[in-house]
């Protein structure tokens, strides 16, 4: 049987837009017989190596009111509830390393899903415990077994890692996607071409 | 008869995804009956305001590597030629206040699109007369009659407050079109989106 096409899906838990890439990536690359990899990162650590102490959404007002005007255009098109949370950007650095920390065993997509429908779907905060843990239950995980693999040495480790490679492959932003043979899509509106590159090429 | 919709394109002269939008939107309106207008404006001041004192493509070099291979990827698909001029970004302010000038006897299109080509198909400099005389020609106009216009008090008065007016309406990028009733949507892969919202609304 050929290997099927794969497409790296690099995410912040914190991003709108990966938001809604996250709630539509895996039926469009079901129908695509594309396979997805999850890759949760985190921005922050790449928007302060270019000098942005927070999200560019926030240093730059006019940039942001019209980011809240596009993904809730989007997110309506795609039939999803989105808010505005009341904090923005979240600090997603314990959700990101447990979404990294369920890599092998495969509960990362649900349990990032959970994570954005209570951020931008009911406004929640995904850096308070309570939500992780419904989000884990939700991936079929016990919290209370789980939620200290967020502060092991190794998966901290992995983490920065991961965010330094992303760096390398030059991710700045997110969603990210890259198709196996390297070609890289920034933003949910490249989901579609991100898709029908990995199948095509070219 | 009814009013047909309108669309403002607002435009930098300088900036690779206007110029992709530059080259398809007459046709895409035509199709959906909208009527265009051609709204050219200076970045630069924008930028400055929020504390870039170039291109965010020069600043944040990541960025900028994607998106020369991002518009690389649209214009062949667009099926036009596209290159990286060798200086980027330009300075676009005499052709920006021509264009400006053009705009009450409608040779405004034809000129920035000349420029565009000129630009980001042949690699050739917009500040350069000799480019600029050629776009006027195209356009119709006489060169020694019309340079003129760029040091004109008047001309330049209006593209401050073109520029001012554009910052006022939150417009922080280019390509960014307006529809009517004020929607607006930022970027070459939004420009399908705001014709629909001119003829159909949300």
């Amino acid at each position: 049987m050929p290997n099927r096409p794969v497409l790296d899906f690099w995410y912040e838990l914190a991003s709108p837009y990966a938001c809604l890439s996250a709630l539509r990536i895996e039926k469009l690359a079901e129908e695509a017989g594309v396979d997805l990899r999850w890759r949760p990162l985190l921005l922050g650590p790449i928007f302060a190596a270019q000098g942005w102490n927070s999200s560019p959404f926030v240093l730059y007002p006019a940039k942001g009111r019209y980011m809240w005007r596009d993904t809730a255009r989007r997110a309506r098109r795609q039939g999803i509830n989105f808010v505005k949370p009341e904090e923005f950007p979240q600090n997603s650095v314990t959700a990101t390393r447990l979404a990294l920390a369920g890599r092998e065993e495969g509960w990362t997509p649900v349990f990032s899903k959970a994570l954005f429908r209570a951020q931008f779907g009911e406004g929640r905060n995904i850096a308070d415990e309570a939500v992780l843990s419904e989000a884990l239950k939700e991936a079929g995980r016990d919290p209370g077994a789980t939620l200290p693999l967020a502060r092991s040495e190794e998966v901290r480790g992995r983490l920065k890692a991961e965010t330094e490679y992303a760096k390398s492959l030059g991710i700045f932003g997110a969603p990210f996607f890259i198709t196996g043979d390297g070609e890289p899509f920034w933003g949910d509106d490249r989901l579609e071409e991100a898709l029908e590159w990995a199948t095509q090429g070219c």
